[in-house]
């Protein structure tokens, strides 16, 4: 099947039929960018949404099967951004999801300021280490440390691009917590709800999933912890949904 | 028994031998001060401790059992002052409990600048409202409204009484956290571990617990959530634990 390259792998997305490319070696979505997909409000009907930090359409994919709005997905990797594209021609979503090859840094002068009603963003985690300890292989290391776009980048940006009391949801790690709310509010998004993830009961959390309104009132949220494994080290019942819908 | 005055009553605290005096017409302790109690770091052979807002005395009380540092209570209200007073000579604790009454901004220069290892309050949670917004058993407002003090207050007077790298914890409602955190690191308290507290199993979080290290290094821990009440609307395991003892 001429759609695939090199090590690339034709996966299951959700019970629904998407499928999405994957590589080994180059990238594979990660649990972080389901739930964020997931836990996001969308628009049902109609709206503008925006991806930040695409890397293969993961989010853009699952939120399609949430929304009949438009999505944007903008990745600065030439391979990641091709393997997105040729996943939303595989499924027929050409009409609603878009990839756009780019800096996300030069999007809100290329697509306009206050456009979009909702942006999400998983961006990469790891702030910029010393040489020898990035991740060896280019594509990871872009898409898992901050060299490409920091943290301050992204919420900048996401700020830019999206409209007075429009939301901005991300993905990160607990640690970066403070780091994250003392941004967005200094970039007038105000965290709303909150939620933590936890790998098992009694262990800390280790992935957080924030979203802000823009230019929105105090007023947060703490939602109920998501359990991603039980004590059998099975998806739990909720994580199980996510992923492969009901 | 004289111990008592009025209404008041001669409450079990943990299934310790502990006692504490309580009226519900003036004030009784919450299941937050316990959680908060339990929560916080103590040393365990020795130590200088000190709680603001300390209400009918109840965090003081609850510490002494995991600790034999001394601590110190320090109460504005006078009629909650003296029923601490009364609980702690009850419970023959006063070598190690010691009650302050006064108005806790004067504390640091009454009793010297970074003298404590640990810091805890449990302060009113709401903000001043209207005049007839607030309750009017003057007991319960002060208590209960930041008439006296606000969060920017205690969590100032936290940090001057703490030693570098001591702790300093409190307990407040989920809304709050943005305040908190954003407060804490004006005052050079860098928040090291949060949980939250959930009612039950898929409701929101209603309680925050969070302790801070002054001077510290960012380094913030998302502990396991805690459920206080499970399906049948009991309390769960870990609450009769921590209420009860073993």
């Amino acid at each position: 099947m001429d759609v695939l390259k090199g090590d690339e792998r034709l996966d299951y997305l959700l019970a629904e039929e998407l499928r999405i490319i994957q590589s080994p070696s180059v990238f594979s979505f990660s649990l972080d960018a389901v739930l964020l997909a997931k836990f996001v409000y969308v628009p049902i009907q109609k709206g503008k949404i925006i991806d930040l930090c695409s890397g293969n359409g993961v989010i853009p994919l699952f939120l399609s099967a949430r929304t009949k709005g438009q999505i944007t997905g903008v990745e600065i990797q030439e391979r990641l951004y091709d393997m997105a594209i040729r996943s939303i021609e595989y499924n027929a979503l050409s009409e609603r999801l878009h990839m756009i090859h780019g800096d996300i840094k030069e999007m809100p002068k290329k697509l306009g300021y206050g456009k979009y009603d909702v942006v999400t963003c998983n961006p990469p985690y790891f702030t910029t280490p010393s040489i020898e300890e990035v991740n060896e292989n280019e594509y990871l290391a872009i898409a898992r440390h901050e060299i490409m776009c920091t943290l301050e980048d992204a919420i900048q940006v996401s700020s830019q691009l999206v409209r007075q009391g429009g939301k901005v949801a991300f993905v990160h790690r607990p640690g970066r917590l403070l780091d994250i709310v003392t941004i967005m509010r200094k970039y007038k998004l105000e965290p709303k709800k909150i939620q933590f993830v936890y790998p098992k009961k009694g262990k800390e959390a280790n992935t957080l999933l924030i979203e802000a309104t823009k230019d929105g009132h105090p007023d947060l949220k703490i939602l109920p912890p998501l359990f991603v494994y039980n004590e059998e080290n099975e998806y739990t019942e909720e994580v199980k949904e996510i992923l492969y819908g009901k």
